[in-house]
């Protein structure tokens, strides 16, 4: 679910490894017709799936209809609004990847993130689809490194998830595995997405002051 | 200033370095008659204190009035109120090294951290103090990791400073790579201590998961 930088990053990479992938978005005809570039700078939509023909696009519900693992990869403002257009009956019983983040820009960079603290996005969305089997994960890098972290140092660092269910952590472990990741940390509940969400204020920092978004967190010990 | 886990061990290892350390505290002659174990189960101060007999306590006018440089490394709840005590005229210029977080302990585990987001503990001091040279450094690590960074992972992770004064983060870079630290990240301004301070919950999350905080973020690019 999403077709920003992220969503089809995910999605191109988890084709290429032999998964069955749809894209879901609002309206797909208008998706594949945009002109503009990518959020990213990258292609328009259109142009991207003309290269990427093994990825088919539908509606949200569509798309999480026929799925046995729901991505959530919108942006995370309007990440409810998206899933509950899905329907809830669409996500229920599914492992739902979460890797947005909750960031508001109405006041310019850098972002603010909300909620923080007391609450996350990933409960946030655990809360609104109770039989959803939410797990947070990937949200700590940007999209090149969510599906290629040997692009960074050899690999050579860290992957969260937090979740309630530990075979949902398992399925998200796999496809973590498949990108490539080797030291994934299972933070715990869903609760502990608090922590990877409030990480993203340095990680804008740290790309500002890098030039690039193409570095991740080691949790060296 | 402050006399619990981690003023202690950056006071000691300042010493063994050769500098001359004076630790600020409310009440010296409490502090030092004090009997029961440190809040991390290290000695009570008194013992401490009779092992780094070249380490000398002092109120925190005294202590900082006397000295070059400040470092706070008190209860983050209770920083500004040690730093009115310790005086601004006894702060002007210098350059006062951060490294408390505003956790909040009050509603029990986790932490919550408070400001977030459009304020940090190190901009409250910077506005409290606007003589102050403050930079924001160390509060994302355990103390015994701040002094002897290679005591994990032969020292190959991350420290972040922030601050407004170039010339003070320049003389806080020494005393860190007079640690150890090699991998020394200037975020820039003292607005960037809002993301340094709110790594804080995932901190704390992977500590529990750990088992030790005996760790460190390294940023891998």
């Amino acid at each position: 679910m999403g077709t920003g930088s992220v969503g089809p990053t995910i999605a191109g990479a988890l084709s290429a490894l032999g998964h069955d992938v749809v894209i879901g978005t609002r309206d797909p005809q208008a998706t594949l017709a945009r002109t503009e570039p990518g959020a990213t700078g990258g292609p328009p939509f259109g142009a991207w799936h003309a290269a990427h023909s093994g990825v088919s696009v539908a509606t949200y519900a569509d798309a999480a209809a026929a799925a046995d693992i729901v991505i959530n990869a919108t942006n995370g403002a309007g990440s409810l609004e998206a899933l509950a257009a899905a329907g809830a009956e669409n996500l229920a019983g599914k492992v739902l990847m979460d890797v947005a983040n909750p960031l508001d820009f109405s006041h310019g960079f850098p972002p603010s993130l909300n909620p923080v603290n007391t609450d996350s996005l990933a409960e946030q969305i655990q809360r609104a689809f109770p039989e959803a089997r939410v797990v947070k994960t990937l949200n700590t890098m940007t999209a090149s490194v969510m599906v290629d972290p040997a692009s960074v140092a050899g690999g050579d660092h860290s992957v969260f998830v937090s979740g309630n269910d530990a075979a949902a952590k398992e399925v998200v472990g796999g496809l973590l595995a498949g990108f490539g990741h080797r030291d994934i940390i299972d933070l715990g509940d869903i609760t502990t997405a608090r922590g990877a969400e409030m990480v993203l204020p340095i990680w804008v920092r740290i790309w500002g002051v890098l030039g690039t978004p193409a570095f991740n967190f080691k949790i060296a010990r």
